[in-house]
C-alpha cells in the first residue's frame, strides 16, 4: 500500500521533529519515519547548549514552555588554562545574546509530546531502507513498519537520518563531495548526581589533555575528559575520572570541585563531516546527515536547528508563490553557516585539547591564543559571536 | 689586549644597530661586532614592513630621514582567495595604525651611516667565537679581527647575532628551553625593475599554493611564491614565475600583473622558533638570536625592533637608578610579545598556505577563516591589530 504526503522527513531527532512542527505552522503536511522506538529516542544523551536562534525558533512553534520554566540561561562561559581563568561574557561581547543549557533529549520529549497531541504521524519503529526517485517529481521512501514492507511517495523528501542514516545515498555518488576529519582524541562523559561547582560551563586546557563542567540541571552535572580513542568506560572508575576531573580544572584561587554519584559513563567520537551538496532533485539532507561537527564548540544540534528553519522557510514560500527560488538556494544558504560552524567547531577543539603528536611549541601557539582571548575584545568577542550564534539565513 | 665597554653587542643588523642608536640617546657606550663585511651587510635582502612602533624608534634615534621621504605609508593589505578579494582597512580597524614599507636593508644603511658618523665603534669583519662569564659581573667576548684574535669585557653582553649566532651557547644548556616548527615550504622571493600591479601588498590564497605581491619603491615589485622545500631558484625561468604568480593571483574583475626583468630570486626557508629564557646572567639575547618567525606575517624585524626597545630601556634604567627591576623582567616581557607573534604568524602562514598533506577538510577551513575575515569586523580587526602591530612593553 503506497501513501502520499507533501513531505517525508526521515528521523525523528531534534531535525526532523522541529521541521515537522514548522512545517504544521505553515499547514504543509508531512510524514515523520523514526527507525528507533520512542524510549529510545527520549532517553538518547546529547548536547546541551541551545543559541538563541534555536530558542526563538523552538518557542515559535509552541515547544518554548518546559524550557523557559526549567532551562538555564547563561551569559557566558569560563575559560581555564595555566591555572589561570577568564570569562568570556556573551551579552557584553555580541550585543545581548545568550545561550540556554537544556538537554537535546529533553527538546526531543517536548517536540513528540506536541507532535503526538496533534496526532500527526510520526511513526516509531519505521525502518527507511531506500529512498528513490530523487531525480522524479515524485520520489518515493521504502520502509518496514510493525513487520510489514510500506511506500511512502512525496513531493519532497528530508534526510534528517543523521550520520549514519540511508537518505544521503539518494544522492548519486559522482555528485556528493564529502570532506572529513577524525581527531586523535574522544570524550569521556558522564552524568553525576551533584550540583554543578559553577554557574556556567567550564573549558579547561590543561598539560593533561582538554576537560569541560557542564550541568544538566542544579542538581544534575555533566563533564566530560578529553580520552584516547578507543577508551573503554569501563577502565575509568569513579574516583578515577574525579581525580582526573580535579586535576584538569585546577586554578589558583580557592574553587572546589564537588563529586557525586556518576549515573552514566560513555566515549563520544570526534569527527568533522560535511557532504555538499545539502540538496539532490526533490530530497534534502539536514543537521547530522550532511554534517558532523566536533561538540566542543556545542554546535550541532544548533547547527541542525538553522538548517530546518531554512528548509521550512523555502518550502512555506514554494507552498505560498509556486517559486522554488528559496529551495533553489538551501544548500548555499546552509552551507555558509556549515563551514562557519565546521571552522568554529574544529578552533575551539584544536585551541583546548592536547594532540598526542602536537609538539611543545603547539602548547604554547594554544596558550598564546588564549592569552589573546583573554587580553583582546576583538578576539574574545569572536569567540562569543561565534558560540552564542549568528544570525540565521 | 683586552678592551672594555658598557655593553657588548654581537650582530650589526637591524637588532644590533638600532640597540647601539638607542644605548648612544642614554648616553651609555657600547661596542658593536659584525662578523660580515659592509657590503655584504648591505646588500642582504630581507623584510620589508615596518610597524608603527618601529617607525617611532627609527625616527626617535634620527633614522627616520630617509624613510619618511622614500617609505611607503600603507594603510591596509589586499586578501585574496577563491577569486575574490577583501581589503583589510588597518587604521579603521585599528583606531588609527599604519604601516610603511621600506626594505630592512634600507634601515640597515641608515643606521651604520649614523654609527660610522658619530664614530661609535661598529667593528666589520669582527668573528665572535665564544662570549663567556655570563654568570659572572664581566662577561667576556672573544672574537677574531683583522687576523688577531682580541677580548672585549663587558658589563652585559647582548646578542643580536640571529638564528645560527653564537651568544645564544653562552646559555647553559640545562637552562634553555627551545620550541620549533618547520614548514613543509618555502618561499621563492624575487626582485623585478616593474612598477608595482598594486597600491598595497596583496596575500593571496589559491589552490596552487601562496602568493604575495610586495614592492620596494614605486618601480621596484617584489614577489613570493609558495614552494616545495628544497626548490631549486634555477629551475624556474622568469617567464614560469611570472605565470605562476598570474595564476595564483587571479581575481574576478579586471586586474593585471604587470611583468618585468627579474633581477634577483632566491629561496627562503620557513621556520618558527623561540629559546627561552631571553636572559642568563649578563648575557641578552634579542630578535633573531632569540626567536625566528615565518615572514607571512611581516613580524620579524618589528619584532627585533620591540626587544631592543625595550632592552634599552631596562639598560637605562640601570644606569639612572641603579636598579636591575627592568632588566630582571626583560625576558617575560619580551616573551609575551614573542608568543604572540609566534601565534599570529603561524595563524597567516597556516590559513594562506597549502601543505602538501593538507586534505580538503583543510582547505575549506581555510576559506571559511577568509570568508570570515570579510564578514565580521571583530575578525578583521583581529588580523589588522596583529599585523600593523601590538603595543610594545
Amino acid at each position: 500500500m503506497q501513501h502520499h504526503t507533501t513531505v517525508g522527513i526521515i528521523g525523528g531527532g531534534p531535525a526532523g521533529l522541529l521541521l515537522a512542527r514548522l512545517l504544521h505552522n505553515h499547514g504543509i503536511d508531512c510524514v515523520v519515519l523514526e527507525s528507533r522506538e520512542r524510549d529510545y529516542v527520549e532517553q538518547r544523551q546529547r548536547a546541551g547548549i541551545l543559541e538563541q536562534g534555536t530558542v526563538d525558533v523552538l518557542r515559535s512553534c509552541g515547544a518554548g514552555e518546559r524550557l523557559d520554566r526549567e532551562g538555564l540561561v547563561h551569559d557566558g562561559i569560563e575559560l581555564r588554562w595555566n591555572r589561570r581563568s577568564h570569562r568570556v561574557d556573551f551579552p557584553a561581547l555580541t550585543g545581548g545574546r545568550r545561550v540556554w543549557v537544556y538537554a537535546q533529549t529533553e527538546v526531543v520529549k517536548d517536540l513528540i509530546a506536541l507532535q503526538l497531541a496533534e496526532g500527526a504521524p510520526l511513526l516509531f519503529g519505521a525502518h527507511v531502507h531506500a529512498v528513490e526517485g530523487a531525480d522524479t517529481d515524485r520520489p518515493v521512501v521504502r520502509y518496514r513498519h510493525e513487520g510489514r514492507e510500506k511506500t511512502l511517495s512525496c513531493d519532497y523528501v528530508i534526510g534528517c537520518d543523521g550520520f549514519h542514516g540511508v537518505t544521503r545515498s539518494a544522492f548519486p555518488e559522482q555528485a556528493r563531495r564529502t570532506y572529513e576529519r577524525v581527531y586523535p582524541f574522544s570524550w569521556l562523559g558522564i552524568l553525576a548526581d551533584v550540583a554543578p561547582s559553577c554557574e556556567e560551563l567550564i573549558y579547561a586546557h590543561s598539560p593533561r589533555g582538554f576537560a569541560l563542567h557542564s550541568m544538566r540541571s542544579p542538581e544534575v552535572s555533566r563533564l566530560y575528559l578529553q580520552v584516547p580513542n578507543g577508551t573503554d568506560p569501563a577502565d575509568w572508575s569513579d574516583e578515577r575520572i574525579w581525580d582526573e576531573l580535579e586535576a584538569r580544572f585546577a586554578v589558583d584561587g580557592d574553587w572546589k570541585l564537588e563529586r557525586g554519584p556518576v549515573t552514566s559513563k560513555a566515549v563520544l567520537p570526534m569527527r568533522s563531516f560535511v557532504t555538499e551538496p545539502m540538496r539532490w532533485g526533490r530530497v534534502l539532507l539536514a543537521g547530522d546527515a550532511a554534517h558532523i561537527v566536533p561538540p566542543t564548540g556545542a554546535k550541532g544540534l544548533n547547527l541542525a536547528a538553522a538548517d530546518v528553519i531554512v528548509l521550512a522557510r523555502a518550502l512555506a514560500h514554494l507552498e505560498e508563490t509556486g517559486s522554488t527560488a528559496l529551495l533553489d538556494a538551501y544548500s548555499d544558504t546552509c552551507l555558509r553557516r556549515v563551514w562557519r560552524a565546521e571552522h568554529f567547531s574544529w578552533f575551539m577543539t584544536t585551541t583546548l585539547h592536547t594532540d598526542p603528536a602536537q609538539s611543545d611549541f603547539d602548547t604554547r601557539l594554544q596558550i598564546s591564543q588564549l592569552d589573546r582571548i583573554a587580553a583582546s575584545p576583538h578576539a574574545a568577542a569572536e569567540l562569543a559571536e561565534n558560540y552564542a550564534g549568528l544570525e540565521i539565513g
